[in-house]
């Protein structure tokens, strides 16, 4: 176990590369090794040797010490001479395709953000279209890939060389389901609804018509009905087939926050204290899930926060129940993630940096 | 078929009634004989004759002509002598249910937007408690009672001398759900997921924890799961059992506006034209429903409009659809469908001033 | 006095102009001549004659009725074949800019809902750059301009064949402060604050860094400071100079609406009384202002209403006052105003439709 | 100077005293000596020996470790047993002002976050209407009060055994204008405008009729206009009278922040590097204070951090100036002020915990 590691971060301008910035500039294990920052930028920025940070994230500035921070022009020559050990991606799921097998080469490990590499089976990574799919190379970095759950895969992501984030939707519903699926309790043939709500920051910080103000205030939609590219990692770690799960995501009118309400009909009666049970086995030593007992979680519980809360409510028939499961998109949903990936990589405690 | 018709309002000052008083007030037919509005208040009001509507409601003054127009003292001497002949309740059920009997013995029409009359069967009425439930008189009022959504029911809302006004989240789901049902195309034993999203005016107009801004804003809360006292309606009118649908309400960061989200699944394998051909028929006529073929209806689209909109997506199995249907709670889902049954009622076009 | 008139509007895909076609669509003395919809277009649209108006705003369609409205491809001749008398432009000032001149050439009037023409003023209008300044034609065009705000210029503007409609920051803070200029109370050496909030809507359509949901919630900035370009439109109407005004927009995070807090200081100490005299001598005869005794106006009392409200609290002192003034940025701000012109210009009441 | 200090927190439901639990729990110097937390309570919970904090505040409970911590019954003995030698109380004015005097009796510091002590003179705690004004005992607790801004006061602070910790409307306008007012630039007899605006957790969580959702959302209303309670701070604090500076409170749709927009008038004409210099050097050594050098500072930037931004623009004359300052309500205009305060006392960095 080292006592420290020097990582850098591309793609730090998106919503959740600042979080994973403030995560990591926060990190009791990184105060002597403050990630490096570095990304594409224009020339003029180039020759004044990359964008104060503070000039990007204006609440990331301290009054006096960030004011050095830097977003570097990027260079693999740069992350090497800096001696980065790993690399975080927020970058899109193109560019991490592009960028990852060069950086596993050249011996980094990979916290990737983007869904580049979640998906093992070749159907369901189709809906991104990859132009290298099928090529030896990126068979071979998809072997390598580990989808980075730490309360599903702790041991393979403790050794990985790439570890993939999942995705904030997945996140959400994957938490809520996989124990109770794992435990054989759902009727899969009858099928489970995931009826899900995300805020905004999901949509990315491109200005389009869905994420101006006007559209997307006082407002509800549901969108990508049937087609989400989220459910292709629902299916392969819930480990339930297409005609078994209906998800629906939606644009809520909040900054930041998913909530999940997710329908599932039970093979047998059950108690609400077996199901419980359940979720508590499941999840020990799972620092960032918290349970709710008796009442339901809410989006403000978890929001600018790092923890997944999932409750539930049982129907008096006992075979029919609502589980609800929130987080916040830009951190349990995708920078705090990726920091608990690279503490468990490191061999540190696994909530370190996050509570 | 009168030209115009006396009418009062009893419940102005909360969020339905201060939209009834608003159609109310331009409808072409009542131009010419504004309605009552009368209210209980204390005795310094009284003794002033009553409350200057602007003063509850500025948004409703024009600059100069409504000045006038007031809120009175309710007495049944008051709506006697105005010889009113068609009473809007938008009153607390309990107080609903106090004077809908008398209302009705003084030879008036009531229109009641509250929930005291709209459930025939005891088992579902238990969610209220109602003081008087099992008296004859109860009874008899009860029996009186249409359930007031036109596009079910026109036929005897236009000669019902008590329409029972229905419910916010109801109106939703019922209008999406019953021409399917109908049509016998569900598998009902499989089950019906009803997942219903409203603004914070559905909670109503007291200042309470879950109102306060500070709970609502940046939030999405689950409530009422397995309970909330509109499934009743729900099973009532669509024609399912309690076991055959699982209802959710959520509490959205909007003002106005539902949005349910609805999984069924069908006997058969359907077509899209085929389901579109199902809607199409059931609401021909019925000029409050629109549906959109290609897209989903979205919140904006309703709000502050008097529209339901549907809209579906099905699976490329054939077998199962989700439905979006929307409207503005406090116009389709409270007061505009009151003054759609008012129009029913006299006879008039069903959209007349509404549209 | 006619008693229709056929009108067109350009620019109908913008907020404004969408609210601007849902007046005039529901306008008593429009409904056997409704608008037509002209804008410009792909070629694929062109040749499916146009665009509904349904697709391009799903809260405009009616169930049925309105499907058959039609955004169509704009040229002169279609103008002038349907014989339009009155040409409303929602339009980029531009666009106004190349437009109106052709359009007063061809025997419309026009009312110009940008800034296009509404400085008398070279130096006020260099914040433009318009083109063509100083050429002849440009300033014969503005020679003919009349500032649309009725309450100012409802003589004018009556007989005015092109009629600038006002900015809607302008409308608030002038209609607050020209009664009191006009009446000489205000010390105006001693200057004026005039510090206003709008919602989103005002920075329009184009999904910008700005309009983004992300940037623009739970925030509140300013923007603009001492160089904001309706600066011009309060110094030529209120009839102040660039020294004796500083005004600050900001941008609220709400979807419509403006309020301007506005300080003065007068040149002898007054009474609440006196001002609420001089307000209301300024504005009898004028349906659209409204005026609080007490209280003050807030943004909820005017959004999605066509009236701007002001208020005033006076200092014990009698020297120093804050005034309240609110507006619908989208209605009393442009498109309302703009029907109100219409109705001066055809000797209509000056607030139908708009009630 | 102590490694660390045991503190007791009274009024932890409310929003700040949230936050101040949040920043106290998470200070490096109090990790091992968590707060005690105090409250009055029902006799039900008083049986149980006081509330899990997590039921109070979801958000504050870890998955494991937080669900020990409890709001425990108050009474003076608890505070002595548990050693405390530093108390915070985020309770009601009223209850301060009673609290206060026991407390420094007990030999303990108090950080009061109330009203209860900031005014020095009778004539601005008038708005307060203390029962005990004027009796030797408010006398002497008064005279030992020490204005908890340090960026003002920090020597007296270090030695003081009560701090008043400031208002947040007043700490937002006091930081903005006292560097220039010390230096003597601004013109005070031509006045001061400061229009301020809050999101609603400054309004506190009891459920009123204006905190409710529906009167804050989509709106924007000016309140306390000339009558302010914070006034009082403002004038003592900045070193002007009543009549030079007009304070005008706004409530914002949004949870938290404050933006204050001040107006101000040199006394002769300035550079922009002038007033950038006299800020800097007024907060050298000031880290909660960020200072802005060609942008303003917004809401967002400030949102969920413990500083206090200030930026302005200078009109062309040089005489003219529009200052911004934003902060967090309930963090720098409360609870990390609060610990600033406490890191003062103590002697530590005074951003340690909040940076």
């Amino acid at each position: 176990m080292n006592n420290t590691v020097q990582t850098a971060v591309v793609g730090v301008t998106g919503y959740a590369g600042a979080e994973l910035a403030r995560l990591l500039l926060h990190h009791p294990r990184l105060k002597s090794a403050p990630p490096v920052f570095a990304g594409r930028m224009d020339a003029r920025d180039q020759a004044r040797g990359g964008v104060p940070l503070a000039e990007i994230h204006p609440q990331l500035a301290a009054s006096n010490g960030n004011g050095a921070l830097r977003l570097e022009p990027f260079s693999w020559e740069l992350l090497t001479q800096r001696g980065v050990e790993v690399l975080f991606l927020a970058t899109p799921h193109e560019q991490s395709r592009e960028w990852v097998p060069e950086a596993l080469e050249r011996g980094m490990r990979v916290i990737d953000l983007s869904g580049a590499w979640r998906l093992t089976e070749a159907a369901n990574r189709a809906v991104y279209n990859f132009d290298d799919d099928g090529t030896e190379l990126a068979a071979a970095v998809q072997a390598q890939a580990v989808y980075g759950m730490p309360e599903l895969h702790r041991g393979a992501i403790a050794s990985a060389r790439l570890v993939a984030n999942p995705g904030c939707y997945a996140t959400s519903v994957i938490l809520a389901l996989k124990p109770l699926v794992a435990a054989g309790l759902i009727d899969l043939e009858h099928g489970i609804v995931a009826d899900s709500k995300s805020g905004v920051s999901g949509a990315g910080k491109a200005p389009t018509a869905k994420t101006h103000f006007m559209y997307a205030a006082d407002n509800l939609s549901a969108y990508g009905v049937f087609t989400h590219r989220h459910t292709g990692e629902l299916l392969e770690q819930i480990g339930v087939k297409d005609r078994q799960i209906v998800f629906t995501p939606h644009l809520l009118p909040i900054p930041r926050g998913i909530l999940s309400t997710i329908y599932v009909r039970f093979r047998s009666a059950q108690s609400a204290e077996r199901i419980a049970d359940v979720y508590r086995k499941f999840f020990a030593g799972s620092p960032m899930v918290r349970l709710y007992d008796k009442t339901l979680p809410q989006i403000q519980y978890v929001a600018h926060t790092n923890y997944a809360d999932i409750g539930f409510q049982l129907a008096e028939d006992g075979h029919r129940a609502v589980v609800v499961s929130c987080l916040d998109n830009l951190l349990k949903g995708a920078s705090s993630q990726a920091v608990q990936n690279l503490n468990v990589i490191e061999g540190w405690h696994e909530a370190e940096g996050l509570e």
